[in-house]
């Protein structure tokens, strides 16, 4: 395995800020992503791989769970270091760490750590990609492949599961009933409802949006989703809101300049102190018209005053049989974060 | 018809604001052309029209007299919606509104209006683009389609009128003899002239400014024309300025990846609370050094102090007979204003 | 010589700030480098030159030792000139000033003033530019032209000596021994030594970093580079700092969208009252993964308190025998600065 080293560093800006001037948790999914991108990249084309003359490029194709574990401020230099821990024929796992540097106070945080999921494509035609085997990686001991091996497996299997609604959209059925698409909800007597709290953001994919290959940067799609989620859980507790984590994303179908996306977002489940948003994204091909279901995620949000104090979130309100099942699974995700969270203090130890 | 529903929604950042801390108009501006566009692009391709392989892109060719109601400002979210009203053969008229959103208020307010035109065109070479045809729309009453055809008649009239100042930029004559296309007037005793109100900026087109057929969008084009508009009315008035409405605006050049463009304007009527901006766009291109008369507009602006309180603002001095007779010109252009204002008040009671 | 009018005019907005709330250096350099790109296009392409159908770009070549004589605000009006003053076989030679407006003072200052040396390259292939001839230059004396001839040899022979450092790296030697390239120093008891000001920002040139030909904006890379200065001095200094000058900056391989460059800075020398920071840029292709010097520049920093007073800086803390070296090289060049600037007032009066 290569040796860990800095993959981007970028002194973060004001235009970098969320409502609170605080760094924009999607501004660093944006970094997570970005550096990702370029060390599956560099990986594709090593030894200009199998003398194919049409390059690699790695697309995002799946986000393990993550925690936001600090909050980063502007003017802060952020470091992102990427490592591949791990290659099978047609993916690549990579391992993010993100450190935020004061630089007048020599002060140095740890703020995020993720795992991102890549495969290889390349240009078959002039806007045409397929998906393309991805040369080996030499392992410094053979348990460390073997250890990947079975995260490969696993997210495989949580992959295919995911795939539920995004068969359900396929087949031209609704995807949520009563779920109505629209920002403003005209009654406002509704308070603390799962519909209350809809929120949707739609954007059409820009030039500045991309890499060079016109596919959507996976972070600029990741910023939109924490917004839309943001919106939700603000909607819900009437307070600004931070990101705390975020369950496995998985990307079904590709998102590429042009394309106008619908990212959707509702609260599923309240406990004492924390929200859990799905957020799902639809994306439109405006030359064809054809829409698919690009992907969805659970984002947990905690509700914080205006010096970053933690405060207790209002219950959710369920009026729908479904959004009684859904809170339930939401009830299920959470005592798993927990169980995770505690597991990981325990290794640590 | 189609169901209005929203086609762009989009939570208004601290880099959307202008110098009162509020949404820069020129955004609005541009939320709206790209809300158009995408209705608009969607249209031209629906059901695949006519088999065509080259898919069409819709440009804005036309942006109807429009008010800004209400301000809107930063955090809040921005959605818009947008209606095909009326299509011809080669061009689509679409009606926009815009609604803000205090997500923390749960208030929303509709915040501004727009009728915009826009022409298809399809690659016909690599770089080449032409005209196209554009599929019928089916419209529920046929009195809607009549309606329609006035519309589009009175715009195309107009639109024509306003050819004047294309057809003597492109015969060679100097525009307008008495602009100096500078923005530093060195005589600073100049105080409430036409002269000393002259602005100009000047922008090459990047592609973070273009749709990906390398057109700019037409609302980074506007967003330039609102801060050059506000750059005169602020030199004239000395307080800060906000737009109050923009009369029709017809493009007559395409503006494109690459091209450098020079907004200029002046102060050209001024009543007791309101001063009226001409803008022009020359664009050029810098591979073969030709210059286009691309469009231009008045905008209207009034003067605030740093809380947002209407200002008296100072009569424009008035030097030469050209200048005497844009005054006049402008003069019945407030009024014209005025009558509409009132009659659209009178329509709603 | 054609008349010198205005190339570029911009209103600075919030997100063009720096950490002390004013314009930063970077952008400034990043207007003065899109204006030349702007008349030195303009100029190859002048008259269809040579029939060619594949129209040329100018690409940033060199940069002449500049200095920052006044500070810009937010919401001042940015005007840019730009002349071409020489023109060889292959180079162009560009004169540029830049003045900022304050437009409700009518108060307007002289900010900046460059030297700023292209090459035109015309495309031969997809994405293949090789470098073209320039049509001539016509002198309104030839002593214009004489003059011009001599800063081009002076220029051409300063670019041939900056190349030491490009053949030590392409020739595979480390640049240097002692330059980590990490920014975060974990031994905090390390204070004022040139290892704790070593800094770097490592960046992927996205579409908007770039013109239409692909090839990164010169301005972007200097925006880069000056940041990455900046936190080297701000590292030492433990104040916020402010660009003074900057040293010639000759750029050696071209810099491509999709590339992924990393800019270190450490301080190399300190007077009593200014820091000198190197910069170097090593630029990577992530397809072949092959690494290239692109350039380097000694920037020049001075310490400020938040009202933008000057402060007395620490003096660096010299540890190995290389860093000594680079001190005593530093205060040459300090001498050489001081002794151009003194000349240069004198010739004013």
């Amino acid at each position: 395995m290569a040796e860990v080293a800095y993959v981007l560093s970028r002194m973060m800006m004001p235009d970098d800020a969320n409502g609170l001037g605080n760094v924009h948790g999607g501004e660093v999914l944006k970094l997570m992503e970005e550096a990702g991108h370029i060390v599956a990249t560099r990986h594709c084309n090593a030894g200009n791989y199998n003398n194919s003359c049409s390059p690699r490029v790695a697309v995002l194709a799946r986000v393990e769970q993550m925690d936001f574990l600090k909050p980063m401020f502007i003017s802060e230099v952020a470091h992102v270091t990427a490592e591949i821990t791990y290659v099978s024929q047609q993916s690549i796992e990579v391992k993010i760490n993100v450190y935020a540097e004061n630089i007048l106070k020599n002060d140095q945080r740890f703020t995020n750590r993720g795992i991102l999921w890549y495969v290889a494509v390349k240009a078959v035609a002039s806007t045409e990609y397929a998906v393309s085997t991805v040369p080996p990686l030499t392992y410094k001991d053979p348990q460390d492949e073997e250890d990947g091996r079975k995260r490969f497996e696993f997210q495989k299997r949580d992959r295919q599961a995911s795939k539920e609604l995004y068969k359900l959209y396929e087949s031209g059925q609704p995807l949520v009933n009563d779920w109505n698409g629209s920002g403003i909800v005209a009654d406002s007597t509704e308070k603390y409802t799962v519909k209350r709290s809809q929120s949707t953001l739609i954007h059409s994919i820009l030039p500045s949006d991309c890499y060079s290959s016109k596919f959507s940067t996976g972070g600029s799609v990741m910023k939109l989703m924490d917004t839309a989620g943001a919106l939700s859980a603000i909607r819900h507790s009437k307070t600004p809101c931070v990101t705390a984590s975020i369950d496995a994303i998985n990307f079904h179908h590709p998102m590429r300049q042009s394309n106008v996306i619908t990212i959707s977002g509702r609260v599923t489940f309240t406990s004492a102190k924390s929200m859990e948003v799905e957020v799902i994204v639809i994306t439109e091909d405006l030359s064809t018209g054809k829409k698919h279901f690009s992907c969805s995620a659970f984002f947990n949000f905690v509700s914080v005053d205006s010096s970053g104090r933690v405060l207790p979130v209002p219950p959710l309100v369920l009026k729908t049989d479904s959004e009684k099942k859904r809170f339930e699974s939401g009830k299920q995700r959470y005592s798993a974060r927990k169980q995770r969270r505690l597991s990981r203090e325990t290794t640590k130890n």
